[in-house]
This record gives C-alpha cells, sequence and structure tokens, in this order.
C-alpha cells in the first residue's frame, strides 16, 4: 500500500483505531479489505492508509473531502461489517473525525 | 500498547504515516520507541497509538490538547531522530495535523 495523495489542506480524515480479538483472522482480513474497496468507491474519497501491526493493535486512516462525504458509514455492507466487527473482531475501537488543517510530506530521492 | 483515551474533543491529533526502508530495524525500533517516550513527557501530551505492518506502513497517532502543544517536534532529540529518518529509514512519509472533531468508541464487554 503506497501513502495516500490527497490535495493540500484542508480536507477531512477518519482516523480508527482498534484492538483485534484472536477470531476469525481470514474473515476480517477479507471484510477489512472489501471495505476499503467500498470506501474508494464512495463520493469524496481521497485514499486510505492502514497499519495491521502483529500485536492486535491496527490503524486504518481514510481521508475525505468534506464532513458531509463521511457519511459512508451508513452504507448497509459498511453497516453488516460494523456488526460483525463488534460480535467478533474487534476488543475495542475508536473512530475519530478530524478536519487536516497542515500537512507535510517528505519522499527519499536518494 | 492499549488504545488512547484522550478526553472528549475538540482536541488534536497528529498523524504520521511512513513507509520503511529495510535499513537498520533494530535502530529504527529502539529511537521510536524512544520518540514514544519523549513525547509522553511534553506538556499537553493526551496518548499516542501506533501499529507497525510487516509489509512496511506504519501509522502512529499522537492527540494533543492544542495545536500550541504540538511544538514539541523542536526538541533536539525529536530534531536529530528526523534526520536519522530522512537519512537511513524512511523512503517516504505524510504528517498532518489535525483537530479532532467528533469522537466514538467500543468495547467488548462479553
Amino acid at each position: 500500500m503506497p501513502l495516500a495523495r490527497p490535495p493540500e489542506p484542508p480536507y477531512w480524515a477518519v482516523v480508527f483505531t482498534s484492538l483485534r480479538t484472536p477470531a476469525d483472522d481470514a474473515g476480517y482480513a477479507q471484510t477489512a479489505d472489501d471495505m476499503e474497496v467500498l470506501a474508494a468507491q464512495q463520493p469524496g474519497y481521497l485514499g486510505i492508509e492502514s497499519a495491521r501491526d502483529p500485536a492486535g493493535l491496527n490503524i486504518t486512516v481514510s481521508y475525505w473531502t468534506s464532513e458531509e462525504a463521511i457519511g459512508w458509514r451508513r452504507n448497509a455492507d459498511h453497516l453488516a461489517a460494523q456488526r460483525a466487527g463488534r460480535q467478533t473482531w474487534y476488543r475495542a475501537y475508536e473512530l475519530r473525525v478530524a478536519r487536516v488543517e497542515r500537512a507535510y510530506g517528505f519522499v527519499n530521492e536518494g
């Protein structure tokens, strides 16, 4: 997965941090991948970055043009995935909606 | 690492996403750990979450009371770590400063 390349700020970020259960890892990975594909089809989508740490903490950050664009959480497939997440895959999670005010990038050209 | 537990929004988040080189993994992990300890000593610090994906994408999100509190980036040890990061450890990174407007949590009590 490359880094996301949204345009210059301001834009919006959804920071989803979660602690996984050991349950059904294959099902989890498939659903997480499906949700990334689904997010990319939504209006206002600017990109996504996801890191799954073997120690069990996952962080996914998705980027959006506006606060309104984040409303894709009400998509039916997404709602089903959220339900399965709470029942099976997550010990805990936190979802934060934030407005990106400044951004700095670095690329090693060496 | 547990999830961070900042108070209710608004507060600030620094989202640092990076692509690693294969170089000097032990030195990188030690410095990353040192920087998390250093961040926690700064005024206005509210917590940190970090996921290191074996595929090479890392995401660290730190939380702060105010935009001004994020100024710890000018700490001398942190500046040295940033320099080493650009020279050795990172193929690319993006640092985003964002204001958290809303947050939702879930804890599995089952």
